[in-house]
């Protein structure tokens, strides 16, 4: 098994997370998503919450990144001219590093792909799925409300597109970013897991 | 085995063909692509080379989309205004849906993914690898000049990208579009042939 950092990224209601952490499960080692939320959020003085937000989403607001720069919440780094979006990112990079160096997981999302990308160990993952999926999904899953499903994850995927050109200025969900793709709606959360765990087994 | 048609849309030098020759070998069906061109030349009267040329890069040159509307070679369309890159592209797709209709088989290329995107038993595939590993194919199985690969594998997928973008309005390469997308740089084309020959079974 050569590659023991699988990094998961994925649409806003592909079902990703959820294959993260069967993978994980299924090859006992960890995932980190939440996880790895809260250890940024302690690291850098912030609340989880907000890194739940702000360490993947890009906000198109420039008034919020004027006020980032001048309003400093955290006990790490210093008025600098950075955003409180670079701290955050620049803290997840460190975390993610020590953890791939630490152990074999899976990293779900936080742009871990780019992150890692001189590892030779890491498979990176994306998933996707159909539009009617990801909206089902949305509101029997998440609870979110039935009217603003699809447009909660349009939006959702559009701050991760941002966020991910932003700080890699590479394409989020170009296959050419990833080792392997997959669309959760043809192969089902089961399939995609099988899928994953028979190429790590025979990398 | 629920998948009977396996599309492969593939970067220039990432070996896709050769992974859709020896999956449809394995899988004991036909391969359609040099046939496949053979098959539009016939349907369309132009040659093979025309067809293999124009019936997936798309030419930015004005000129040439002008002349092509005024200039007819065609024995089966007559001037009605579309350009013959258009009649090739709707021969294509005719002849498509047909072997798709009549047989278990492997299409490369000629966006045969959204040709045949209303059918359930497609699994669309999409091979790319690393910039090294196409020039170095592109070199050493495609007899490319060593000084132009590198360009000339960029302006091929360029025209691939213009001509998937002009008669699908997808982005050509974005993960969206196919159900499984595949680094062979990192699987090998050994590799990429059992993980989809694995996933055609398990369907």
């Amino acid at each position: 098994m050569k590659k023991k950092i699988i990094t998961i990224s994925r649409q806003c209601g592909s079902g990703g997370r959820y294959i993260g952490e069967q993978l994980a499960k299924e090859l006992g080692i960890s995932c980190y998503d939440e996880k790895l939320m809260d250890m940024v959020a302690k690291a850098s003085g912030f609340a989880t919450e907000f890194i739940e937000d702000k360490g993947e989403h890009m906000t198109g607001s420039l008034l919020f990144n004027i006020a980032s720069s001048l309003s400093y919440a955290s006990n790490v780094f210093y008025g600098n001219g950075m955003t409180i979006q670079d701290e955050v990112y620049l803290i997840q990079n460190r975390i993610i590093k020590e953890l791939a160096e630490k152990e074999p997981c899976v990293i779900v999302g936080r742009c871990a792909d780019y992150v890692l990308r001189d590892r030779k160990d890491c498979l990176n993952v994306f998933i996707h799925a159909n539009e009617e999926d990801k909206v089902d999904r949305a509101i029997h899953s998440y609870g979110m409300p039935e009217k603003d499903a699809a447009s909660i994850l349009k939006k959702t995927d559009k701050a991760r597109y941002n966020h991910y050109k932003y700080y890699t200025d590479r394409e989020w969900g170009m296959s050419d970013n990833y080792d392997v793709c997959l669309n959760s709606s043809v192969f089902g959360i089961e399939g995609c897991v099988k899928i994953i765990k028979d190429i790590v087994e025979m990398s």
